[in-house]
């Protein structure tokens, strides 16, 4: 199967002009199909505070109400996505920015309120994602770049974790591609001390996960990512890398081993 | 030929709830290849002074500084495009909201500064727009809904009249298909009297409209738009309509007459 790369780009890249930069000139050298998806960043919280809109956080999770949903869709699908779309096209790849709601692409399901009423938060799953469409972008020669925004089928666009989006794709999309997703973050990997980059972990698999986490060394915020990775994998991703943004062409380019890998 | 229609609805349609969603329900029903053109309207005015970026005018034309092309990125890229293409979905039309850059598929020119510094606004032309890809969504039944951003393909988004944007689609179009060009807006079409709905003009050729303009009755800012619009029929649209958003089904079902139509 041809391989497929969906690269995954979070807030601390997007808020740096010269990181993002940096990291799509990188981007736009990965060889072949090729998809990234990016988060929001500081600027949502900005524009928010500018027009007023306090964020709200319960039990410490966002809840994206309808002022917020506005703020994000501006952000995230307008801002953020357009100025990565023209960045590429001026590095000369062919991007192409989409929400989940561009040719129905992630159709999602508003969360249900729960003890929680996230809000517009729509949960999606990988055998809904129109996966016909991104394959007929990819065959073409182009490169989604998709904003962590999704809809109802109903007229409702909704947030959505760019984390899950990426993981999402990568399921749906692992039948017809050789699928690695890449997590790109600020740090060398998944470390054994979060204060030492020379501790990365370069290897996780199944059994050693356990290990780790018994050992408290995969703890709190890292356990919801792992889980996810494991669960792409099960599903037939090929293999999920999380690694500095600087490293994006390193593992594409099987150079050398670059941040932490996870296979089965 | 196959038909293809291109309707460009304005501000004034944006800016009123109800009003948006019931064009958008006549709009999914409009038969065979369509695109959507949008403009801006009040939102991009509010968000602008919510964030304290005082629109910037000479001589009664705006400029688009820094700041304002944020806004403009965020407004009409995210939020009108993005809500747009969810309402869109809702009524199974399999929309996808696109900007000129995605995709390349309108490459500008930033107005170069002569007497007034414009900012970043671009400036198009029909032959550069890339209409290769617009086939390929149409021919996939998918209808692109095209925001009023550009982009220089050095990596700069710019600002672009919406109108604008519909000609120069309509004449890049003109090739592949028999184009009708819909200028959707809040009066009945052309009107003898401004003030007088019962005065619609419901023809005009090139010899009527010398004669209209040479009587004063089309005057003022109608003038470059009915420059646009014969210009555009110069170069191969079959006809361009200016009628009001309500009539956008009578039209394209050829139901009756309604509106004004232009055509050689």
């Amino acid at each position: 199967m041809q391989p497929l790369y969906i690269i995954k780009i979070g807030g601390n890249i997007i808020d740096a002009e010269s990181k993002l930069s940096h990291f799509l000139q990188h981007f736009s050298q990965v060889p072949g199909a090729k998809i990234l998806v990016h988060g929001g960043g500081k600027i949502a919280t900005e524009v928010s505070k500018a027009l007023g809109i306090e964020p709200q956080l319960i039990d410490g999770r966002r809840i994206t109400d309808a002022g917020s949903l506005k703020v994000v869709t501006m952000v995230y699908a307008g801002l953020i996505n357009k100025n990565i779309v023209a960045q590429l096209q001026a590095n000369k790849c062919n991007a192409i920015g989409l929400t989940g709601a561009d040719a129905n692409l992630i159709p999602a399901k508003k969360r249900q309120i729960g003890a929680i009423d996230y809000g517009f938060v729509g949960d999606v799953e990988s055998e809904r994602v129109n996966a016909t469409i991104l394959k007929s972008i990819l065959s073409a020669g182009s490169t989604p770049i998709v904003a962590p925004i999704t809809h109802d089928e109903a007229g409702n666009l909704l947030n959505t974790n760019a984390d899950t989006i990426a993981s999402t794709l990568a399921v749906a999309l692992a039948k017809s591609y050789a699928v690695s997703l890449i997590y790109c973050f600020e740090k060398k990997g998944v470390l054994r001390d979060v204060n030492d980059d020379n501790s990365l972990i370069p290897e996780i698999t199944p059994t050693k996960y356990q290990e780790l986490r018994e050992n408290g060394i995969i703890a709190q915020g890292m356990i919801p990512k792992m889980d996810n990775a494991l669960q792409a994998l099960q599903s037939g991703v090929k293999a999920v890398h999380i690694a500095h943004a600087d490293d994006v062409l390193t593992i594409t380019n099987h150079k050398e081993p670059a941040g932490t890998v996870l296979h089965l």
